[in-house]
């Protein structure tokens, strides 16, 4: 698989808040541009991927573009982790020729509370959120503070540090006008100033909410290299799923901190000819900034402890040893659920990006560290914790003490 | 791709009504069996793929396994059209070497009507529904009703050979211990005595409502040569979407009888080294009988508007031209979304179905066409019918008359 396909078009909606259209209309508007930047039309398109959660169907966006010779079509689940994922479907379906152009896309309304789940008036929860929900755990934020918690606790990371992430993606974004934080810089007590969210995160430890579209068009290596925009080769990709991983609730796994980047990366570097020491940029999963600081750790640029001291210095900033999400990313650029993160990665390696890293021959993109977000293990005393698998039975999962 | 992967186990739970255990449960069950089939376990699982909709969640299915080396896992859109598109996924990440041991499964819980999406409280129509639920396009069968409607219409198709279709599934039921109306044979006046449910459509026309589970495993064609219960290749797959297709209830297609499956079997033959006259038996996606006749001229059995006399003298009885869903099928083993139909289709080619076709070298097996349901056309004379594209422009699409 490696280098058999290729990204050979990009395309956005404006990134924003209080988009006048629907997510349909949205998609349509970012497909086009996608293809547009390829030099290639709704006609030549013969396979389409988006998330499991995408609200706008294959078949309504299929027939509202024209596109109507569609041979492939597939997901991906997980919602943040998904965006890596369906363009390692479509890089696997070129290189079967199972289709021969893959537009890959994700639309998201966010900018409004009402279009979050958690913020639905009758929200059920259902499956093993049932167990955490109705005691704290309502929004994903709350899930990631637990364990961020767990991580300062056990490798003396401060606030200071999530703040090394957030300042440079605050700081990216003001370079790049289509950034929903362009023009709004932002100090260390700029940051120390956000209200709590869910301790320790604060504010700007947060992704924003945002209204918006981000598409690729994926073809063959060997159609690639007629792109105008020149292609973008996909060397390598892996999904990865940590032992008794449940979404973000995960309170089995055999160390709260060995998330499902670890075994992502591994994966994705067996399959790689690059080393974590080769790659100059990167675009981390930042929905909120303490996973940054655990992909630093996953994919293997320091020491399983070391993200925080990683961070210092400047080393996520442009100039730094490894600028992170380069056009602002989730936290500064906009929250597509992701999907924005991999149009950097293509300007970086184009060399087209407005904090451009010179010589970036290569980018690392990761989505909820390749799969959903960091797992979580509570500090307490032996315990049982009940589960339930099915409508009558109720398992005993044990609860290991940290 | 050709022969480059294979299922080499199947498995199910029991399939029937008022199952005890949960979706959930079930699962682990159908997957357990599955591996066992193919003297595999869940250590040897890196790959999961299921249906966009499914309940059981990759996460929670492998946690409750021990299934921890993940690698890939992926879904496909469209409901009862994911069942051979996830067996196509497992098979493109086995040929592309993105994991070695992938299973595919759906788990449906469907005997109780509370679990049934058109019969819960509050149910919202959204999307293209919004403009047919609140006027009686309600149930699936409600939309495959008017183009059965048009079919006949069209082709001078009556009752009698939708019978054909009921007949020949129940039939063959009659032989598997474990279908649903296995001891309860059916004859052509019985068919007829079945209430109405959408007319034309009545009781016998529609499949089953059950509880269980069906799992398949997926190897690379290299490893499945020493599977105990033998390979049984996956030779092509293919997608398919029709112009204008709009999941189950489309208007604006340029025919309402040109469905997906002629898309899909267009792309299927081509990668094909059989042909439909080499093919001797088949699983075709019967939610409702006429699916089957209009599947039997998509994929080139016969001539367009020929389906339903191709459907006479027996020909789709175990002794006739094509034997189709020898275990019963969703009409009378189960409906377990389409996925049982692939099961079978590895029976016969194993040589071990409980209606087994002598000599059955390969089996077509087809899910909802390959994609959703057959589309519709309405014969009403031109009109505008208006379509919400996004949540303030509302766009008119032209409804040529019939």
């Amino acid at each position: 698989m490696q280098d058999a396909a290729a990204i050979v078009g990009i395309g956005t909606t404006p990134l924003g808040r209080g988009a006048a259209q629907g997510e349909h209309a949205l998609a349509g508007q970012a497909i086009l541009a996608a293809l547009a930047n390829a030099g290639l039309g709704p006609a030549d398109v013969d396979g389409m991927v988006s998330y499991s959660i995408e609200t706008t169907g294959v078949d309504e966006v299929a027939a509202s573009l024209g596109i109507d010779n569609l041979g492939f079509f597939a997901s991906a689940p997980f919602g943040g982790g998904a965006g890596c994922s369906i363009v390692g479907l479509a890089a696997m379906a070129v290189a079967t020729g199972q289709a021969e152009v893959v537009v890959a896309w994700r639309a998201r309304k966010r900018s409004r509370p009402a279009n979050r789940p958690w913020a639905q008036a009758g929200a059920i929860a259902g499956g093993a959120q049932a167990f955490t929900q109705p005691f704290g755990l309502v929004r994903p934020v709350d899930e990631v503070a637990m364990l961020t918690r767990r991580y300062m606790h056990a490798y003396g990371a401060t606030r200071d540090h999530l703040a090394n992430v957030a300042l440079a993606c605050r700081r990216h974004a003001q370079t790049n006008p289509a950034a929903q934080m362009y023009g709004k810089p932002m100090t260390r007590e700029g940051y120390h100033a956000g209200r709590p969210i869910s301790e320790p995160l604060h504010l700007f430890d947060c992704c924003l909410e945002s209204d918006g579209v981000a598409a690729v068009v994926v073809v063959s290596a060997a159609r690639a290299r007629d792109a105008p925009a020149g292609p973008v080769f996909i060397h390598a990709f892996a999904n990865g799923l940590s032992t008794g991983n449940t979404a973000m609730t995960n309170y089995y796994g055999q160390c709260p901190l060995l998330g499902p980047g670890f075994a992502a990366a591994r994966k994705l570097w067996e399959r790689s000819d690059f080393k974590p020491s080769d790659v100059r940029v990167a675009q981390f999963y930042d929905a909120f900034t303490p996973l940054v600081l655990f992909s630093l750790e996953a994919y293997g640029f320091c020491e399983r402890g070391e993200g925080a001291s990683f961070s210092e210095a400047g080393a996520l900033e442009l100039g730094g040893r490894l600028p992170i999400n380069t056009s602002g990313g989730g936290l500064s650029e906009a929250y597509i659920h992701g999907f924005n993160l991999i149009i950097e990665g293509v300007r970086q390696v184009r060399g087209s990006s407005s904090a451009q890293v010179t010589g970036a021959d290569c980018c690392l993109v990761t989505s909820a560290e390749c799969v959903p977000l960091e797992i979580l293990r509570i500090g307490l005393p032996v315990r049982l914790a009940f589960r339930q698998m099915d409508e009558r039975v109720w398992m005993p999962c044990w609860v290991p003490h940290a």
